[in-house]
């Protein structure tokens, strides 16, 4: 697989010494000049420190580096936490010779604990003099916690006759659900974008990526997804309502699609990834509340695991989703077999349905027949390596 | 143990070959006359067909008989199922020769199967030959589904001077969520209370119990609480507001309470029960909100289960309830053990804590510091065995 690179940025990830195993514990990201950007982050009422110092940061709508450290959340720290965010961005400031405002903190991993800001600094240091273009994916692996392998994607397009490319990485195992954010993304392109545009075009992306997936209905304290364009590809800044918009943004949302999908199919413990499609609903909030609600279902994530075409916990989840229904209109298909029809088990189907649970992914395709609006969630199934991870996390 | 008897009320618990194993699956409760009554159900817009024909017949405001079967929830089973219900009732009025208006039906176990009715007919008719005072845990043992146990609890109480008791049975092992009722639970008391006082007395005791206890989240389509008073003790009837009211409604909620527990305790594959209490709320909504938030949540039960004073994602699912909240205020006891002080973690007393969580029964308490409300919601872990027991309950 050829390195992803994208023109005007360079990157680096090394071990400092956070994470006991010595893995890969520091990224750096950095932009030869100043990047429009826009960033969402977590909407938990408890935010990290980093969070914090980055919301306060993106008001400028610029940044030219990211730090992100692994292995400590830097969150339920108190003051003291916020002063080690606010360092972290100096100390990056200082090695690059830019803005401290210009620098965007994350942090992910324990909650509660310092961060060892001696590790964080000598990381910094070394981070920067191993920037370089090619290092992309040793930056998406210093970033990683649970999960099982680097998440990243790229894709790209042309603006008035010239390439540009989109490419994103992230990280999340667990902690993921579909409300605001997920986890950590960071999103580039070397397209030049006009701020108003760009925020629009990743509110928009995020709802209909990252905001429609879940493993385990828990919300990090520390989400945060930030979308930098450094405009090193010389196109005139790209304005809301253009054609440009619209191809720039079906890059960067195939970019976050991809990358939101890795993070449900690299779920904690997951061995399947399935597609809860809910149709025939009066709106699209209606129906993201019911496919949401079936997709957070511990029983029915048991079942999936189980590959049982339990389509009694569906019907029982639909019903409890605080959207009225008409239960004996709804229609459920396993894939192409309907194991549900106007409300009551298609018995007979069971054996054939069993065989699409058997896949590593399939859809669930929910029909309310009450109106014309429709909406996805993805989701994983619940197993034993999910306890087991979640269980023995800290021991 | 002596076993529990209801004066004028007489059980039966039989195994009629609706369940594979030859367990009982079939119970009957009979009160030599017809026992006002009131019942809450499911809020499920998905609800079994025993359910809306319990409905309709609870409107009269009286009970005679009630019918269960486990093994098989006739839900989703469109309008074969309600047949079905009806014809369950009818069958037991024939065979006690009262008005089948006056039965109220219910069912647990798998969604989607038709009822066996030749099995259920012959199950009622070996019942109704079997009832007797002495029977109750009989009838408690034939509701069972993946309980471990029986669930009963009673209590004695003076009304006028007369003595009068109140007993309960309930099953419920999955599918439980604190929003009205918990699978199944038929309270019975010999004195005679006036319908309307009855009602109150039953909504009151269910918000504080049954309602306040979750395992998985997951709401079940049969929900089924009722509350039968005979009036073979021979007290005028109890009136709201009078003091027989307080002493019956303590009796009441105590029966209750017992058999709350008993369910979280028993929850599947549960090894721990914990009450999560959440204090200095601004009102007792929110504080119940914010104790559900945490009840639930996965990271948080799977924590208990590995004995991991894991307070991170306890404040983490705190700000994710939808209640607004000033992070640097919170305090977390386990038990007597601090954990956060004022939004920050404690981690000098970590192994302390971890002693508390060592204990199969203990309470997280959780101070806002934004008000005087308070709440508390009791829950269980989420273990290894919840997962083996949900992922291969078919097969």
């Amino acid at each position: 697989m050829r390195s992803i690179r994208v023109p005007g940025f360079k990157f680096a990830g090394v071990a400092c010494g956070i994470k006991k195993t010595r893995r890969k514990d520091l990224a750096l990201i950095f932009s030869e000049r100043p990047a429009v950007a826009a960033a969402l982050f977590t909407t938990n009422w408890v935010k990290a420190a980093p969070v914090i110092v980055g919301m306060r940061h993106i008001k400028r709508g610029l940044v030219q580096a990211v730090v992100i450290n692994s292995g400590v959340a830097n969150a339920c720290t108190g003051a003291q936490g916020l002063r080690d965010a606010e360092v972290m961005c100096r100390d990056v400031a200082s090695c690059l010779d830019i803005d401290a405002g210009l620098v965007l903190p994350s942090s992910t991993g324990l909650i509660g604990v310092p961060l060892p800001m001696d590790k964080i600094r000598s990381g910094i240091e070394k981070a920067a003099d191993l920037l370089s273009e090619d290092s992309f994916s040793q930056a998406a692996r210093a970033i990683l916690t649970t999960d099982r392998d680097i998440k990243t994607s790229s894709a790209g397009c042309r603006v008035e006759g010239k390439k540009v490319v989109v490419a994103g990485m992230a990280k999340g195992a667990g902690m993921i659900a579909p409300k605001m954010a997920t986890m950590l993304a960071y999103i580039m392109t070397d397209a030049a974008v006009e701020p108003r545009c760009l925020r629009a075009m990743l509110r928009r992306a995020v709802a209909e990526t990252f905001n429609a997936i879940t493993v385990d209905g828990d919300m990090s304290t520390n989400d945060t997804v930030l979308f930098m364009a450094n405009g090193v590809a010389g196109n005139s800044p790209i304005k809301s309502g253009s054609r440009e918009e619209d191809i720039l943004f079906s890059a960067a949302r195939e970019v976050m699609e991809t990358l939101a999908l890795k993070l449900v199919e690299d779920g904690e413990g997951a061995t399947k990834v399935v597609e809860i499609r809910v149709l025939g609903s009066r709106s699209s909030a209606e129906a993201k509340k019911v496919a949401y609600t079936v997709a957070t279902s511990q029983l029915v994530k048991t079942a999936f695991f189980g590959e049982d075409p339990n389509y009694g916990r569906i019907m029982a989840a639909i019903g409890r989703a605080e959207v009225p229904i008409k239960p004996d209109r709804v229609d459920i298909f396993f894939d192409g077999v309907t194991v549900v029809r106007r409300g009551a088990g298609v018995n007979a189907a069971e054996t054939e349905a069993g065989r699409v649970l058997k896949q590593p992914s399939f859809t669930v395709r929910i029909n309310l027949r009450q109106g014309n609006a429709a909406a996805s969630v993805w989701t994983s199934d619940l197993t034993h390596d999910y306890v087991r991870l979640n269980s023995a996390y800290r021991t």
